[in-house]
């Protein structure tokens, strides 16, 4: 039985980690969702609660029958202290044998600290990135095939673009 | 659709909170299971990391079917600071409507922020409390019968009771 | 019996500012003025101590006969963690009904939270406003006439102006 | 013109502290009144919130006419890293010539950092004193004899016992 | 080239951590002296800040010809969250092989993060712990032989004893 | 005997620093070395732990003799509370007497606190700095002959210039 650690901000959870998680699942039994720099919310690069980010992706996983081989847990940021992000990551996670990522930063901790590392391949990555994303919903333009359904659901019901929006305000004036 | 916010430190999660749970599911559809405390580990009040914790109630929701119905999430203590801690609870959680807690202060806070408050009947208190099973854990007692055999395993698995025990003998030298 | 809640940094308390209160005044018996931000000093964004921006705002009280109206209190900044600072300012500020801000997402976070929120009329905000006041006296311009004269007596006090340039030499080096 | 500095927990305000405050106002032009433990509140040892606090002491100071002589602020412990404390309170309060406390460690910290430092007289410490009034408060004795009136209602208006009676229930349980 | 880590308190430094620091240095070519709970002072249990410990150590092996085999750094403690304390061990310390320790949680800890740990011989336990020289300070007993004559100087020249009875006093208040 | 205090980064230790440290000791009696930014690592700013620094420092003074006239000594950073630095210096450092620095801010704070502070001549800053060398180290060009050979050598040792290059390739991203 071996398992996957696979590390993102999910904000929001898009095609493209869908993409990459089923793709870890099919190398992997289990896989644990990290939720990283879960003590920010209502930036521009932060707009989602913890909680936001946890329903969304427990929506995904319901939906597409994949509860029972993902488990969801929150690791917050370390403020620069990267020395010590491996054993936060390590106290906020179930045990995992294999870290899942693409950043050269996250490779070579979680390499030094022992843990096999492999990359994830990109799901076209110029359409489906985060910072796109949320760029569209600032200029109001279409951003809901980006996403999980269920996550366009959600962040209708949390009114999520017009908080973006009234972030993006603050910052102009 | 109701959902309720069911708080815990789950140090271990026991026969009891099982109980509560299930309980509570006969009163709403859906229930956040917050791990609080989750940024200590490796104490005598305190000895499972929160990655541990999450994973001993992922398996038993699993087991049982409950992960349709279930989300757990985290929450941090917020060291005396209580007046801020509903608002942490907020960020770290989906969204609920009920919240189910026997503690006067918990009760005290989450009333005072307006959301509805119920008590949860005790099940066998005096045998399925944290506390005693950690004790039981320390003296070399039997304590299996008292959580989700899940967990009994989980706990084997992670060689738990060893932890507590050097935990202890630090407090003793 | 009406008490507004006014925040701001006060970096440094100006005429704007003054014009704002005196306009809320107008509203509400009592105003809580909120001093954000007040664990930073001593950069070129927060040159003055907690200490010493409720000092400048005391003596414009005390001079106008306004402390028996208004309380000063201190607000500390929740880098980044925006979803608890309504709680934060709940602690640290004594009760209040209105909430006068015109920042948006001040503005949402307080909505969301259930308070009544109103904007302010900007008082010629391109000639009081804070960040540009820091900005003539980095210049060596006038800057006198656009705060209180109790705030240029006490700057005066304090040397802020050669504080503030020891800051931006600092960060020319 | 000499400032005094005067420091407490305040929790609450009581008649022994106005005593003090009185005292201290005969040896000095004005005081600095300096509410520590700041982050605090809903404990057994720090029942109110900051805010609570600067509520209850400007109510106090405004009824008997002190508000011009008096200076209300916030400082935060430090969680054990004594040694920065004198730093905190030059941080949080405006400039002041003599510390007033009867605290050794204060007296001391204070003392090596060049201040002057000088005793408060107590009065009648056996009746007035804030751990006393708590429990009075726990136990549905009189306590109101022992605060100013103003505290004494505002306590009422927050519903204040009744929160200190379900922190001290949660520790029962 | 075998590294030692040596962690204590060293509240202060005595004889039984010289004779420990000896016994070591026989083992290995190099020891890191780690002072633990840096942050703290002025308290009963700690009350030296981290320079003083610093120069205490530094004292001791200078006299002693030690400099060049040993490497002193500073640890902070961890607030509970014991399982990132490795990781902050290994981001203040310059590498090492070998940790020396007779705490059963240190031994542990260091065993999972795949470290080689050894046990200390005790000397003279009764004699020479940290806990009972302070007691020993605080009663106006005799204290100095159980220091190294350095360290008992500098406790002198710093009026240390006449610290930790002020703390003292505070506590008895 | 004089003690100097001298703060940096040391983000490497260079020749510069060198120069300054014996330009200073031939001033003062003895140093302390203080490393700031203690609990930052891995960043582009930043890519050293606070051990990694402590022990380049180590092996240059071993090397020249320097050990029993240096304290090296680690100072976190206060995240824009400057006005408690000064403090938390003087608590993670042995006593001093007089401040090195050519930082304005560092210059202003220490002397409020009542320090003697002195600059340092600049050794060919335009070669000597931290920045330049980090960059040079980041476009593969030769960085080595701008550090003392020790510090050459144990960047080697730690594989220090690829993990720079996998921090910038993560912001590049």
């Amino acid at each position: 039985m071996t398992r996957g650690f696979f590390i993102g901000r999910f904000q929001p959870f898009h095609l493209g980690h869908l993409k990459a998680l089923e793709w870890i699942l099919g190398k992997v039994n289990e896989v644990i969702i990290g939720i990283g720099s879960a003590q920010y919310s209502h930036s521009l690069q932060n707009p989602f609660t913890a909680g936001e980010r946890v329903e969304m992706i427990w929506r995904v996983l319901r939906t597409r029958g994949l509860l029972s081989r993902c488990i969801i847990t929150l690791v917050p940021d370390t403020n620069g202290r990267h020395s010590i992000w491996v054993a936060m990551v390590e106290h906020y996670s179930p045990r995992f044998d294999i870290v899942f990522s693409n950043d050269p930063l996250t490779q070579r901790l979680f390499k030094e600290a022992g843990y096999r590392v492999e990359g994830i391949p990109f799901f076209k990555r110029d359409l489906y990135n985060a910072t796109r994303i949320r760029k569209l919903m600032l200029r109001g333009d279409e951003w809901k095939e980006y996403v999980p359904k269920e996550v366009a659901e959600y962040i209708e019901e949390i009114d999520g673009v017009n908080r973006l929006r009234e972030i993006y305000l603050r910052l102009q004036q």
